[in-house]
């Protein structure tokens, strides 16, 4: 039996910091680092990215949206990042957010969370429209081969609440953190659980609101916001500072736009920033 | 400007049937098939299952999860199954239910929609839960190409009325069928929008509880459920018949369990049961 990955990425969180270097090749970051826009300019990005990753940060968080845009060629450069990355011990987050039923399910579970795929990750990220029990194929193999998933469940972009919220004192966001608590609870263990939540970093008030409690089953909460979009250190420790230790923090425009020779040094800062 | 993609799935639909052909390459079936599971048994699968489609169903629907499973060979193996299928004048649905916000939306657009990427289709299958909004970059872009999406809404599944049910009467999947809705007026023109709805083969029930208008803008309407699942054209017709014109029925293990043999025939009873 693998060792969790709950109990892995709370490990490198003690170790290192709060910090998840996404590694997003958006077009107009690989035009400022004076890279093509192909398979090969994703791969020198990412390496410079998960370079600076090393020791610093928790977990790198690779867009796949960004490589999939280049098809088959992106993601072979993908499967190199993903593989250098476990040569250099860096746990990796998938921000795939896949999500179907069934055996469809199961293909996606096998595609990220298998010991066998050339795209195996620590994690991948899902979305959960067709309920969390549909997502059980992947859960139970993450749960089997000490990987883990993040639950999208409450998120800040603007259009969000409107599918999240719905619902209200019994949102669709509230039944999506419970039944993903329950599957923590059920898998037993302390720490971390090996199923976590995609939930916004400014999103405490809301949470509360919807009256969503985010430490039940101790969930590993991935929140996007910092940086780039506008939330500090601080905001991040003032509105979740109650679930600190299960906060895993991407930045990734705000290191990625100092170039590939102001990163090391971005990626320094913002590690110690959330310490 | 390119014909939309609601005029051409019409026109399809009109001539050939309302079935789409499900291109899932499980490992059972590729078993079935004495097919390796690998990117070679991919390819050959999908070759059958394409040619049998041509001339008798409107679309083919591959199911993308099913590909992934073997990284960027079966990307490879999909880039070329999706260009096969445009020199053979077949319409694809990339079943792929992608779904982010911004920059990172507009990326997946990039992948499935634009004319130059190696995995361009008719259409996309998105999913909804950072909100239908989120979704625009990829709405955008598919009006512009004369492509196509199909917004997951209201499915069958057991798990998802807990998500898409949320809020009633103003339910999160009423929410995104209107939205879809008025993505549709606002592109205006005649005749089936160019933004669908996923909505499964037995749902008409819940759509009448939940107080949801399929036919308001036109969507066409991917309605997973006939065939091996269970539901028959009858069903469907009883269920959907007010909207029929805007449905396409994919149909897959029920064909592909034929074997490579039998599958034509298949294809052809099935189009003859969904004329």
């Amino acid at each position: 039996m693998s060792e969790s990955f709950g109990s892995r990425l709370g490990r490198a969180i003690a170790e290192r910091s709060h910090l998840c270097v996404g590694i997003d090749p958006h077009p107009g970051l690989l035009a400022g680092w004076g890279l093509p826009d192909d398979a090969d300019g994703l791969r020198r990005f990412g390496t410079v990215m998960l370079e600076a990753a090393v020791d610093r940060a928790a977990a790198i968080k690779p867009q796949v949206a960004l490589y999939e845009r280049h098809g088959s060629a992106g993601f072979a450069a993908l499967e190199e990042l993903l593989a250098r990355a476990r040569e250099l011990g860096v746990l990796s987050v998938a921000d795939a957010k896949r999500g179907d039923i069934g055996s469809t399910m199961a293909g996606y579970g096998s595609a990220w969370l298998s010991d066998d795929s050339p795209l195996r990750s620590d994690s991948v990220t899902v979305s959960p429209y067709l309920g969390v029990g549909a997502l059980a194929p992947a859960f139970d193999l993450a749960r089997e081969t000490g990987r883990g998933l993040f639950v999208l469940a409450l998120t800040s972009n603007p259009d969000g609440a409107r599918v999240q919220h719905a619902g209200g004192a019994d949102s669709a966001a509230k039944r999506i953190v419970e039944d993903v608590a329950a599957a923590n609870l059920a898998a037993g263990g302390s720490g971390l659980g090996y199923a976590g939540l995609v939930v916004g970093a400014t999103v405490g008030g809301d949470a509360q609101r919807l009256g969503i409690d985010l430490a039940a089953g101790a969930p590993p909460l991935l929140t996007p916001g910092y940086g780039a979009q506008g939330a500090t250190g601080e905001d991040l420790r003032r509105d979740l500072g109650h679930v600190w230790d299960q906060v895993l923090v991407p930045a990734s425009r705000s290191l990625a736009a100092n170039g590939p020779d102001g990163v090391v040094a971005a990626v320094t800062a913002a590690a110690g920033d959330l310490g």
